[in-house]
């Protein structure tokens, strides 16, 4: 039997508070339980001033969007935090962030609790958004689900049986550092021929950068420093040559990356989500096409190579949706 | 509460039945629930006599286990089995078994049902393995854990969570068909490169035919038909040079198959079973430095890369544990 009083405090806190905390910007959503955006802002990071500065533009940024939303906190059943960097979920403390300076065993969920009165969750920012599409997105009613984030690096979220699994350290995930080619580039994680270098935003732009060194042309000539990526995956379709076979290996090898997780893992269904993701078709038909031309029968049966739909709005979305419906 | 019944016939039932179903032997296990084995026997399979010939040489094979044990059939909670196969292991259904010809959806579990009148239970036979070193062996208290199978082919069992887990068509955990060079040998599997051509028995042996044939010399000169795995790993440290770089790039593939696992999976241990771990240190330092030198910091902390210590136990232990210590 449900008490009154449960029943009421489910029905009034309909809304949760969801947080997307970058490099650059901070995000903030409340959203009500159908994963609508009720109220939507975003602020810069300012990173580089430091972890307390950017904890009180943290709280800042959430004050800002209750008092903004005209809801009542007492609807708000709590607030979900994604965080770029290392952490325990479970004790709420981001132990690092490559890029927030000065983030080193930061307790984060105590913090905000403190100032906010209400339940306080973190998450890595990837499986934020892997939440995200599984419990607002295509991945609704998906059981078993890898979410490939793919933007200036490449992150992952993994669920399994209807849950974030997070590893022994909350490291999972790291589907950027899956080696593809153990003779390949260095990688900033210190391996060599990670998946990231080769088809992230980064690897993408390093290699070119580094034909152009063995070329030995003028950066200036190739104007690549002003070309989007969405620029480079269009010069590649046209045949430009200095672009061409690497926007082509960075497609194969992610090719390469998914039929691995394939494998594996023998998920329902892989999620393509973050910049990288926006060309669409033009780069999901390749990569699925090498993923069942490679891949074990038996894994391809049902399984769905798809786009995201949150965009980039996954993070808050999924930061939010761990109040109601993730357990560590 | 619990029950005096209740009690009463888990104090009786501490034995369970575990089978190995094999393409040449079935090894059968009575085992108790510390993971002793009471009774143990070896049947061959003569998988070429067709199915029914087969399910009839397990019920044999199981009614001389119990009758050699003289345990009271009272005492023995239930019997699981671990094929080599597709299955599923909610329905106790085994779909096909590359290696036990006539194996098309078997309903093995209602069958062996109908004949010992107690509960049976089905698993992947890498997932059994896996299971026995998590519940008796080198894995105990272990919550995430890989399992690699390296034998004639390269199989593997992921415990998630302290659970096996299976995917989405009880595909999961193809550790031998992980990609580890795009460009590389075909595989059975229908794809290129997998882990399997390079670190596998048959991998390791098929590609030293080949280096024979393009060295134009005959079979006979080399050997290599009368030679164990094991003499071709001592061959190679004596610096023979037909097998030397051969076997240097099955473990140095091992390695990268290893990275790849943990940089994606972050588990706590890593488990090697099965004939080619029986080369023991000369395996695992040279797999275990290369994982060491390639992965990530994080994942590295506090991980484990161990050989299993059940040796050609585990999957009738892990059968028989099934009974007592998983849910599907």
């Amino acid at each position: 039997m449900v008490s009154n009083s449960i029943r009421n405090q489910e029905e009034i806190a309909k809304f949760a508070i969801g947080v997307d905390l970058g490099g650059t910007k901070i995000g903030a959503a409340l959203v009500n339980n159908h994963g609508d955006i009720k109220e939507y802002i975003k602020n810069p990071t300012n990173a580089q001033q430091g972890k307390d500065v950017v904890i009180n533009r943290i709280k800042g940024t959430i004050n800002q969007l209750i008092n903004q939303s005209g809801v009542n906190v007492d609807h708000i059943s709590g607030i979900g935090i994604g965080v770029p960097g290392q952490l325990d979920a479970r004790t709420g403390t981001v132990y690092s962030a490559p890029n927030l300076p000065g983030w080193k065993e930061v307790p984060i969920c105590r913090i905000i609790k403190e100032s906010f009165q209400m339940p306080v969750t973190l998450e890595n920012d990837a499986n934020a958004a892997a939440w995200g599409e599984k419990i607002f997105g295509v991945g609704q009613g998906i059981r078993d689900m890898v979410c490939l984030t793919l933007g200036t690096g490449i992150g992952g979220g993994l669920i399994f049986n209807g849950k974030i699994y997070h590893g022994n350290k909350f490291a999972a995930g790291e589907v950027g550092h899956i080696i593809v080619n153990k003779d390949g580039p260095h990688c900033n994680c210190g391996g060599v021929g990670c998946l990231e270098t080769y088809s992230s935003a980064t690897g993408i732009r390093d290699r070119i950068y580094d034909r152009i060194k063995k070329l030995n042309k003028n950066n200036s000539e190739s104007d690549i420093d002003n070309m989007s990526l969405s620029d480079i995956f269009k010069r590649a379709r046209q045949g430009d040559p200095m672009v061409k076979d690497i926007v082509e290996d960075a497609i194969e090898y992610l090719g390469v990356g998914i039929t691995i997780l394939v494998n594996l893992l023998n998920p329902e269904m892989v999620v393509l989500v973050g910049g990288i993701a926006n060309e669409g078709d033009k780069l999901l038909l390749p990569v699925k096409k090498y993923v069942f031309s490679r891949a074990m029968k038996i894994v391809l049966e049902d399984l769905q190579i798809v786009l995201g739909k949150l965009k980039g709005q996954a993070g808050v979305l999924g930061a939010a949706a761990l109040l109601w419906h993730s357990d560590k």
